[in-house]
């Protein structure tokens, strides 16, 4: 991905959010810039309190397998992916936009988040790097 | 996203064309050159008449609150903002394969699509930008 | 999509694989480099035996119409184009942390897959291009 990698986190379901995980995790420790850009659905696993487990309706009857698969192979919560990948500089921002929409404030946001901020700021960001809509 | 960002418009849920609408018009409201390629699913709302919402089955009860929210935030509706991107010098495309696959004739396409064109030419046209696959 | 397109084939839906293998071909004939990860969802069309027809619940009423439009319009499998875009030097991996989750092993891969990998391994392969997360 180069020297930059920027992840649109617009997927609600864990499975997408446990990618974005991985792939932030993997490109932040190889060198790369990484930015999050949490937007609606992604949201709701950014708020404070309990990650709730969803997955898209066609794969739900699978997800006990996958989670008895990752405990099996050691593959850690995405969060604790996402908190390696800050480690390495990568940062998480909400989109304000959707957070208005959804009623979520500044101080309902999970602590892994950076900052909010719009659309446009993130493009900028995002510039001269690789983008992957989640 | 540099001078230039590209769009693949797959899936046909209202949430993910509101998504396509606010990137390409802030990108292109930021002097991006702007392609959007309507493929697939995409399509059902970019042929004349009614635009029906349409949400990922495990979101589906979550469509009421989104609706009042976006209300609230006089966000614009997706057509709006495609409108908008377009009048900065955005082009809507919709791919002549799922056209074919959909039984669409050129005449059946929203005026906003300004004309059908194969893979192969919108890659040229993404060619040496970010493409997004939505 | 100039000289690289890389994809990451996450979701498993018929759909979303065939429009991987359109864009693959596509992408591959007109002499990019092409890398295709298959992780999560998608790997379950990517092991030996019978490729099951899925689609997203809320487009499930809809399959049958596109089957049908694909038998008129003569759209190939997605494994054909996915064969033709090999033809063309298009490599396909399948991440090593997904299929260990899933159970899989190198040979329960369809031989269509060139090599097991790891995240970190493609992003590098990806590098400097173009990447689309499907």
């Amino acid at each position: 991905m180069g020297s930059k990698l920027s992840i649109i986190v617009f997927s609600g379901t864990t499975d997408k959010i446990l990618s974005a995980g991985v792939l932030s995790q993997a490109a932040a420790a190889m060198g790369s810039e990484v930015n999050i850009f949490v937007t609606f659905w992604g949201l709701l696993s950014f708020t404070k309190g309990e990650k709730k487990m969803m997955l898209p309706k066609e794969f739900e009857h699978m997800g006990q397998a996958m989670m008895e698969g990752m405990a099996r192979e050691h593959v850690k919560p995405w969060y604790e992916m996402i908190k390696e990948a800050k480690e390495f500089g990568a940062k998480v921002y909400a989109c304000s936009m959707a957070c208005g929409v959804m009623g979520i404030k500044r101080e309902d946001l999970d602590p892994i988040v950076d900052d909010m901020v719009g659309a446009a700021y993130f493009l900028q960001q995002a510039e001269g790097g690789q983008t992957l809509f989640i």
